[in-house]
């Protein structure tokens, strides 16, 4: 029979919703399951998105614009100049979820085979954007004691080779909640002019911000015909199933090489750019905030939930909604899935997201995990008050 | 300044765009456009699909499951019993449109290098998609005498080379409106099955047939293991900004591989799936009986008006709602780009889709054009007549 391709074998399982088939079988079993384990927001998508699809009149559900729709773009220019990012139709392309976004800037700037930089840990998907290019992904380490911020120079600029064509940045951070400063920023460009790469920087947890401001790859002139700035509404406006993103570039090679590909592929969804259009035409000024407040608080009681587990360890993340914990587990895998399988407190457990998922280099993350506050205070302290009884009894097991 | 990759220099634009600067100028000057060249149903979206969208209960635009609704899936399983395919939830993934459907097919089957056989003329998007997947289509040409049915089984055999994995079909086809008889199919299976090829088969037209009936490649048993079948709701439920498609493969490690790469972007757009699962669900009996019979009087009319042209040529179609128009031009693109900028006929002109775009070998096509009918017969029969007066008009200039 024929075989399937190399790359094919290349693409990894999801290691966010391995556990799930446990946890299914947890939750048949009648267990309560906390899931900190995946970037689902609790929050509700705005009315005015609800309302423009509720509303929307036409009777043929026809192709948009293959750079979305233009009533889509104007807003988005103006949300962009509201962040201090200033763009244009031309330089920008709408795309099906920020997924989309990172597989065409990783087509663009690398052939198979080539390179690009990421710092680990590392949104596990990259991987899968990774071989659905067939590029590869080569780590630098960054480290829990340091609040995962940038390794020194020497360590990055180790890792590049003649086939690096990129570095990918994500700030503020999934899996660590960390934010680059500006500073960190500056020393990318620096990197990225010397070796001659682009930037390719993930940016969708832009206004999730607890302490010093975001700087985005847009915020460094030097960068500008090197930087590739990727964005989705699926955080920011709690609509992950809406699959609509962005991809920004003033370089005009870059942005129409990703023009071509996005006609290729038609579209991205029209409806979800009706809603969108409507949430940024009616955007509240106190939305960000208010949201951002709400998971400030969220933050501030997983940190102090964390805190009191013997032996974990967690520098106090500044954004983003997630936090890299180290805990005193030899094997976090083994760890997360005996919670669901074997532990529980009053009929009830809690489910995280294992650290080496977010690791390229084999055996990093064993003792780290992922948590995401996106539930309700109350909830997220008794989610982390299960997980310190879950160490606790696992190391007394 | 950093270069983009070799990959993306090889994406072509869209041939079939890339006469809209020239209507957009024509249309500002006053001009009337009768657009026959894509294709945008003009039939409305079922009402269930509006229905379900404006009703959508949902606060949360949510994270649907990585293979699609199971409420969808469940529906189209209904659906593809109803077409004599027998399929089951672990075979099928619900993709983003019928696009993500044939990148996923050219990635799982193929590594960058290898090739894809391909009839042309063939729907220039798969340039797009090949480019992507950095796989090469390899062209097997079929002729507009034969009506573009396959050509004798020494020409296919000739292009297979130790790179090639698979075979592309689309029937009914895009462009030439041509259905694969039952015998043609198995015709493919046998070369499938001596060189170990799998079989990618486009069948998004499956309902379009004015004669004879359709033969899916789910319906050739010898097949079962080679054959992966795309789909699009697109034209089906006239719903091209749906993005909505699915893959469906009995091959164990074929469905796995996609599965991957379908968990890597998340999920297909949420809002669609309620719509076309109601669609699916509310489905009149008649509906594709209406629909084949609106579109088969739309050929006919076509078919009619392009007969009166001299010296134009043309095999009638089967299926789909193109046709692929042997003209007396020697180079129809610069034909078909007057037609916009020089030519009127009371104040109306045509746009048609020039043959080169469809034809990878270069040179092929000059002379022919696809018709979309994708108008109400008055306007359709008034499109063609146009043509044939720019034909005449085009050739005394």
């Amino acid at each position: 029979m024929s075989n399937t391709s190399r790359r094919a074998g290349n693409v990894p399982p999801s290691p966010i919703r391995k556990l799930m088939p446990f946890a299914n079988a947890s939750q048949k079993a009648g267990r309560k399951i906390y899931k900190i384990n995946i970037g689902q927001p609790d929050i509700e998508t705005p009315e005015s998105f609800w309302n423009a699809v509720h509303k929307y009149p036409s009777k043929i559900l026809a192709y948009g614009d293959a750079r979305g729709l233009p009533e889509y773009t104007a807003e988005l220019i103006k949300y962009y100049a509201s962040a201090g990012i200033d763009t244009a139709a031309e330089e920008m392309i709408v795309t099906t979820g920020g997924s989309e976004s990172i597989v065409f800037a990783m087509m663009v700037v690398a052939d198979p085979g080539d390179e690009i930089i990421a710092f680990e840990p590392f949104y596990p998907n990259y991987n899968g954007y990774a071989a659905m290019a067939d590029v590869k992904i080569v780590p630098v380490t960054t480290r829990p004691e340091d609040g995962y911020h940038l390794p020194p120079l020497a360590e990055i600029e180790a890792k590049i080779t003649p086939k690096t064509k990129a570095i990918l940045i994500c700030s503020p951070n999934n899996p660590t909640g960390t934010v680059l400063t500006k500073a960190e920023m500056e020393t990318i460009a620096k990197i990225a002019e010397k070796h001659d790469l682009f930037v390719i920087s993930d940016e969708v947890y832009r206004e999730f911000i607890y302490e010093g401001t975001h700087t985005s790859v847009l915020h460094i002139p030097a960068m500008k015909d090197r930087a590739i700035l990727l964005d989705s509404i699926s955080k920011r406006f709690s609509a992950c199933g809406a699959r609509l993103g962005c991809l920004i570039c003033k370089n005009k090679t870059v942005i129409d090489a990703v023009w071509r590909l996005a006609q290729a592929r038609l579209c991205p969804p029209t409806l979800e750019q009706i809603g969108a259009t409507a949430v940024l035409k009616e955007l509240n000024a106190g939305y960000f905030a208010d949201m951002s407040e709400e998971y400030r608080r969220r933050r501030d009681a997983a940190f102090e939930e964390v805190s009191k587990i013997e032996g974990a360890f967690c520098m106090k993340p500044s954004g983003a909604f997630y936090m890299m914990v180290t805990l005193p587990i030899d094997d976090v895998e083994v760890f997360a899935k005996w919670m669901l399988t074997d532990f529980e407190s009053n009929g009830e457990t809690t489910m995280v997201a294992p650290g080496p998922g977010f690791y390229a280099t084999k055996g990093k993350g064993a003792n780290e995990a992922r948590l995401a506050y996106v539930l309700r205070e109350k909830d997220l302290r008794r989610a982390i008050q299960i997980l310190g009884e879950g160490v606790k009894a696992y190391n007394h097991r």
